[in-house]
């Protein structure tokens, strides 16, 4: 890739983790039958146009805006940082990288203070800030833990056409890699990078982008989104659940993929793995390895490869998107041209197995 | 015993399970609170006096009718029979033992049709009944299903003085034996009889009576019963939580026990294991074996063996609570005068171990 | 179908549940290697030519038997009847009915005792016996419970060509049936039938048969299963998954499907419903409701619908297989040619909606 | 309290988690039998006089070594920096705190690379190093995944009679607050500190020493710390079970407490929370809110208030116990002088309620 992002001569932000994203949706009632009476998340605050909502264990004011719009896109990919100078680091950042940037001192959403939003090299909505209004914490709340409790916000997951080009920026920008899918001749897929000690705090999808794969939201434990399945099921919405439940390969999560009524995907996650440690084993897994994306290899669906959410400028346009020139992981493991394995024979005599490091 | 009830001659009424219990609480808004707002027991029908109660699994109109009365008591431990004949023969059955009976072809609760309700020999009153109007089964409105979801009534609990005496009279009348608790000197100080192909549909426990010690519903897994628990902690009622969760030895259940508003005792309880061979092997566990209650060798709390709720007679008044003449078993195992073992060296010397037989 | 079964003038034999299966396979140590070091069955006896193998709660001497042989087949759906005397009732049953018996006091596998065996109307081979050796029931043997561990042995399922045959055929044995799938033309895809108060001790799948479709164990929570397969995953064996896990629609259950080494479906089941009430609700599914053999909607693959083992008659030769002349589940409603619904409008609209009766 | 550890001038090394505890223990082959047969621990290596452990998840070399000596005692809490330059850091640390160190470039264990260690001030023996064999991280290796499997080394516990005095050496030091235990009078029973992110990498708990309290392990879901409960009933070694299973209120992690064959306390412990976020809200409970060590309000045994294991010094020799002089939190909380509620009626008038901050 000759294109690849500048490294800023200063210094990077120190991100904390990922903190919320705001979503664009065409239908508000749709949109909190979806969130709130479906999935529970616990509305903070909102209005006939916002819906502010946070997940159990969160004690800031939202991890999810919903906003009224008309056009179902992401108008941002919000991160938290250290402090309150990181928002003027990553001002000058993305200023070096020659990023458009806005800083709002009252910030963009309601609960949350001075705030940088920029389009970033990939042309994500990336938005940075500190201060975020403290709300009341249900971790304890067990009056209000529901069958499929959604006890916090784990990951976002961003479609971009160049991997390698997106990786490296992400490095620079301080994210280090836990995951990721690659074939022989070194073509990069996908990858996951984190922030926080999980397996990630975003993971970028090989596709046509800049679009948003998904958003993902943390369960205790298995059996609360098996209750979400039960739930659709009982609902007769059978039909927005896309893909699982399964065991992730990457990441070993226990997981799930749903639709929103605009078509908006969202993961439910839980029981990755802890990768605070500086020499944290990074695992690569051969993109032919049928049990990298369902560790049970059940089949992924085409829809999974191919659909994603439009993002948004700065001023609230649909960002252009550019095809992937890479081969692509659907093409090359899906349907009649596709190649996938099981037990890789050659790849084991020849004492080096990929997607076994973990 | 000298006092053994007879066995008639005519046969006894084929009993299908423990179908409802009717219990007199002196606050119903308190116990509508418990039940429904706690416990999520769904509401079939209710009016100001009378709050019909049902689990998520069950199809009749209820397993729990809660009224309003002066003094907390049990009105009726309610059985559902094979056929409407079966009323007939428990009429029959009961009048031949000399023991009030009442005929009512309407039902004695809302749902239910011609049932017999009767003082039975050891003053309990029970109810025999075919007819029941069938609800909406929720088995799959997993829209409606909490995380501490209850899905089954699974058995009663009678506390009686004379536990042979007992025990006797309810195989006459059809029950069979799964599990016991005894000692070296013969003495009996609990059953555990079913009719359904569960542990039981009714216990005896030895003490002052007649009295109620406890109804129990049945979750689907053990996080289901950890949540109650999370969720009376939540609501600051954790003193309701009388004893457990924990893992019964008699039974092999996961289980906890609270107290309603009034003090009746609720157990929550799941897994236990079939038992309907003809042959299913009985278990007699002896009474200083400290896991026969908590196979974890918890403590059992002094108040589990000592408090349990009145009954009444076909005219709503207090049955008069007669004492148990045999060692208590609470005063051979607890305390400083009691006796227990987790490793029983003498009696696996002798070739012969109470209590490892299942 | 003009060809009924007839009902004998003899009273049908008491069946108490299914028991075990006896499965010729053609590897006896891969089938070990499946059944034991990977499902984890507890191996009561065994020798060079067969493997003697039982459930965590089990008391009975086994439930799967497993012998060498040249074929792949089933050889015996065996089931425990209430009396010595039921197996002299099964004998004349079937004697007036014509088929073929064999009768063998000392049984026909070790720890069963006095049996008969009979080619069925159907074509099954199928047995039924009272006499059986105890062994140790193992349901507190926690030192031995494995994270999958199966803890009963659930069901059998069999493929026939005339599901309503069977069904009437089976009704006269005293089964009941608890669900089944239809279409509006009043064709009956397949149905569920119990003698034990679960939703069956055996179901009649539409097709080309006689043919074993699975055989089904249960666990005590659904993330046991979800182990299996994150073992079968770790074993590199996935492509040994055939379908799920996934929930029910019919019966409610979580479910998974895996394959032996002789490509015998294994289901692993868990959380039905008790259905022990003389007057159960009977459920119907719309054989187009795509919620009906997975709640989720997920899609049934097609080996699920055209695989299952061969059966044997008395003398070890395979039973001819017939083919389904009725419309196939398979065809209307997989693929091009099939209709499928998630929320049925019309039927709704007309008042009325199969698949909704639970 | 007069005796402040002083505030060093050079900085404090950058810790990135509790990583292993050195236990020595007087059995080897209980000890093993204990954490190999009972808990499952992985065996990285050993010999006759030592054994290296770790969790599932782990990918250093070990997270528990148990070497046999004469008495039974804790020879190092061992915490892993960031860097090898982490490790001069520390030396240099602890050096100007005046405490006794010892360097040694090959480590103290096996696996483990240039290493400190120090008698801190507070007593206790602290490890720290960098450098660490790698070892196959098992995470998806589910074959060898057992039913109660510890997959990651949670926390320490220590006893120290001055908990301000700890804690402010210990923020020195780089740990964050996240919850304590309080009175009204200021006095601190407890306080729970990090740098990993979650509730605790250790915790100080008021009371004679320097002594260790526990060392925790992390289960995946609850059902696996109940499982640990069911295979020690199932071997008879029930009372080792001291405390638990529970949910705590400080951590609201799922708990439980048993007793190795010396009697060094471990703790199982699930599902805390998240405290990565710079402004993470501490939480304060007041001593005597009887939900604040069990939520459910069970109660605490007086051994787990009483008893802990020995330390040692770089010599091998137990340290010296200091009496606490505070008032302990079992007297102020249990028994015939103590005091507890479930809910505060007087706190709540007076508009602030410790231990509900959560």
């Amino acid at each position: 890739m000759t294109d690849l992002v500048p490294t800023p001569t200063v210094p990077a932000p120190d991100i904390v983790r990922c903190a919320y994203m705001e979503i664009v949706v065409t239908d508000l009632a749709a949109s909190r039958a979806f969130y709130v009476d479906l999935l529970g998340l616990h509305v903070t605050e909102e209005d006939e146009h916002t819906l502010y909502l946070r997940s159990f264990e969160e004690f800031i004011h939202h991890n999810l805006v919903l906003r009224k719009g008309p056009i179902a896109a992401v108008a941002a990919f919000a991160y938290r940082v250290r402090t309150p100078a990181d928002v003027d680091a990553a001002e000058a950042y993305y200023q070096e990288l020659g990023c458009r940037t806005e800083r709002r001192r009252e910030g963009f959403t309601q609960g949350i203070g001075d705030s940088v939003r920029v389009e970033d090299p990939l042309g994500f909505p990336y938005e940075f800030f500190y201060e975020a209004e403290h709300v009341e914490r249900l971790t304890q709340r067990y009056d209000l833990y529901s069958a499929g409790e959604l006890v916090r916000l784990d990951h976002f997951n961003q479609v971009t056409p160049d991997v390698p080009r997106g990786r490296a920026y992400l490095e620079d920008l301080g994210f280090r890699v836990s995951e990721d899918i690659q074939d022989s001749d070194g073509i990069t897929y996908a990858v996951w990078m984190h922030r926080k000690q999980t397996v990630h705090d975003t993971a970028l999808t090989g596709g046509n982008g800049p679009r948003m794969h998904h958003v993902a939201f943390a369960t205790h434990e298995k059996h609360n989104i098996i209750q979400i399945c039960d739930k659709m099921g009982a609902l007769r919405i059978s039909d927005r659940i896309e893909r699982g439940p399964g065991r992730h390969g990457v990441s070993n999560a226990f997981y799930l993929y749903i639709l929103d009524p605009d078509g908006h995907r969202i993961e439910i996650y839980t029981q990755d793995y802890y990768t605070g440690d500086p020499d944290n084993p990074t695992v690569t897994w051969d993109v032919h390895d049928n049990q990298r994306r369902d560790w049970w290899g059940n089949a992924v669906v085409p829809s999974w490869y191919t659909e994603a959410s439009l993002v948004l400028d700065l001023d609230g346009h649909p960002q252009p998107v550019f095809e992937r020139t890479d081969s692509s992981e659907m093409a090359v493991t899906v349907g009649a041209d596709g190649f996938s394995y099981t037990r890789k024979e050659g790849a084991e005599a020849a004492g080096f197995k990929l997607g076994a490091q973990l």
